[in-house]
């Protein structure tokens, strides 16, 4: 494939938003297209990623409706869904259009407004993703598989409960710091601890918020990106995997690990030809935190069972050896589903490029690499991204 | 881009069916792996266009849910949507995944099943790809839109109603022939014009049914390609073009022409080096007859106000110099949304494999275009398929 690279990145605030599907997309997408100085030159393509804008916001048609407003048209546009992955498999099929030169300039944008209905009608939206007549219709949420995973990991590998709270703990802290982020505060273990049972063993501190927000990247070829940036601030899309797992959990060889995590990142190391020791900076799905240990377990970071050792010793922060979700990840910076995916591009690329707020900068990050979930456990891209 | 082949098709039954959503995508997508002769060897990814299976049937996540149930698992898998041409939007992205080398063999599926909601449940999830504040707000409809059309290509080149009415008549009389159709029964001019009117001047038979059906095909990279199948069974994607135009209507420049046929068109002509002179056999989206005149003369098979002509000499017919839907358009084989792109797609292979159903093959094709509209009339792609 010919090289591919990111030349722009935005992103609004993350929250319970005023604004529409429509406003948002526009606003991260100005925010990528000014990154990307692209003045001159038009994307000759959009894609966007948003899990399910028809029954959030009662608004269809996103591919041509955002065409049209951003002043594409006549440009292709095509809208991508995977469930929570939706963001990441837009980048993915914006990278293929790139890549297989169908494109030279593509606007990837990735959205979700989910504030717009009740949280029972919101709980009822997201549930379409699991299995219904394996999870659904037995009272199954995300948030109930997700405890059973926690649990099942407690037994296994002897995790405390205190010491799941390190996650959230560790979100929040660089949450805090993150001016776009859903929640900008602090928390406690304490904190964490004494908050409303969600689904045994999780708290609400165990579970990434619905947040309403848009992120978009500008992906070009080599000859567009030295026509419009400085060769410093393109960054290259090194590797990207996708793969799948089976619908429900129960299906599935393990239930502490989830395969199309090894499977995806497998993918996405093998093309960018390099291991999980190289890279500098992570960004990953924790949509509730015990996924955020099994991911750094699936993607090779920790050994099985050691992920809380590396959260324990301080590696995963800002400054530590292996930093995992320097801005806040799914817990803090919020959960957007279409956008997630674009997000943590997005503040990756800040993160190589040597712009992430302050307080949150790593040491000269080389290599990056985001990994974004979609359904529960069974829809998965990883991507790799870097200086090169 | 290297070379990209479909070496297998299927397809349902179109009309208003019994099965699942998913018992149809999995009898199409098993009839195009049983075409593509691929026993030994599976799709290393899947790429399902669907309109709106969320809200016409309550399923979400057909991604992950159909790479399951097909046993694609851990395939990576994305569902592409861009309204009613959401088929060809996951085909245009099937091409682009093996073009780009991310992936060697795809399964893509089109599926949509519209006939679980009653019509007017039905016709306000259609609305949503129109423009809300210039067009559904005040009572607008696809319907009423093309009718718009239809009153002003009337006035401005002289076309009588009865000679409209040779669209359907035309797709109904090949529709007899083609045992996948949802409408196996001829009509005439009489029958059109004395039917109810939908939106003056349109009556039923000037618009395409709702309808359920899916349709799959397996596109694969020239080595997959040379493993499984005999040479000749394999037909080469020689040019493909998506484009768009503004949402509503009003905001466009004519109203009797709709730009992304012609920029789409010409993207995909060009990438082929042919021209429309060297087209053997055309799929055009016909969701309403005054369409199959206007995508004539968009992509250049007519000039401006002369599309009726090749039907009343009979140009358009199966032995005609012209062939347009020879097994029935949008409007006899009906348009269950996202299957409808797969669909054309799945005909005129059997054509250029000389398998079209007894009375409708053509003499010999060795290059077929088909063009899918997404929106109304703003999102379209067109693809030039042939023996090479």
């Amino acid at each position: 494939m010919r090289p591919i690279y990111v030349i722009g990145t935005g992103m609004t605030r993350f929250g319970r938003l005023d604004q529409s599907i429509t406003q948002l997309a526009q606003e991260a997408a100005i925010g990528a297209l000014s990154d990307a100085e692209s003045l001159g030159i038009k994307p000759d393509r959009l894609v966007v990623g948003s899990q399910n804008p028809d029954e959030f916001t009662g608004q269809g048609h996103l591919s041509t409706l955002f065409a049209d407003q951003l002043g594409l048209v006549p440009a292709g546009a095509t809208r991508v869904e995977t469930g929570p992955s939706a963001g990441a498999s837009a980048f993915e099929t914006g990278v293929a259009m790139v890549g297989s030169g169908l494109a030279d300039m593509v606007l990837v944008i990735g959205v979700e407004k989910m504030s717009s209905v009740d949280r029972g009608t919101a709980s009822k939206i997201l549930s379409k993703m699991m299995s219904y007549s394996n999870e659904t219709l037995y009272g199954g949420t995300p948030a109930a598989l997700a405890a059973i995973v926690a649990r099942r990991y407690m037994h296994d590998y002897g995790l405390t409960r205190e010491e799941l709270a390190l996650v959230p703990v560790k979100a929040h802290r660089n949450g805090a710091k993150n001016p776009l982020a859903h929640f900008q505060k602090e928390v406690t273990v304490e904190k964490v601890l004494s908050s409303p049972i969600v689904a045994d063993p999780l708290t609400l501190y165990d579970c990434c918020p619905t947040s309403d927000g848009a992120a978009a990247v500008v992906l070009a070829s080599k000859e567009i990106m030295r026509e419009l940036v400085p060769e410093d601030q393109a960054i290259q899309v090194l590797g990207i995997g996708h793969a799948t797992d089976y619908l429900a959990v129960q299906h599935r060889l393990h239930v502490t690990s989830l395969n199309a995590t090894v499977e995806a990142a497998n993918l996405a190391f093998s093309m960018a030809g390099i291991t999980p020791a190289d890279v500098d900076v992570w960004e990953l799905h924790d949509a509730f935190s015990i996924l955020e240990l099994i991911d750094m377990e699936d993607i090779g970071l920790a050994q099985r069972g050691h992920a809380i050792d590396l959260l324990r010793s301080g590696d995963t922060e800002v400054d530590g050896s292996y930093p995992v979700n320097t801005t806040g990840g799914l817990k803090a910076r919020g959960h957007p589903t279409g956008a997630t995916g674009i997000a943590q591009i997005h503040d990756l690329v800040r993160q190589l490029r040597g712009e992430a707020p302050p307080g949150l900068q790593v040491s000269e990050p080389e290599i990056g690499v985001c990994h974004n979930i979609g359904g529960f456990g069974n829809n998965m891209v990883v991507s790799v991204l870097g200086i090169r």
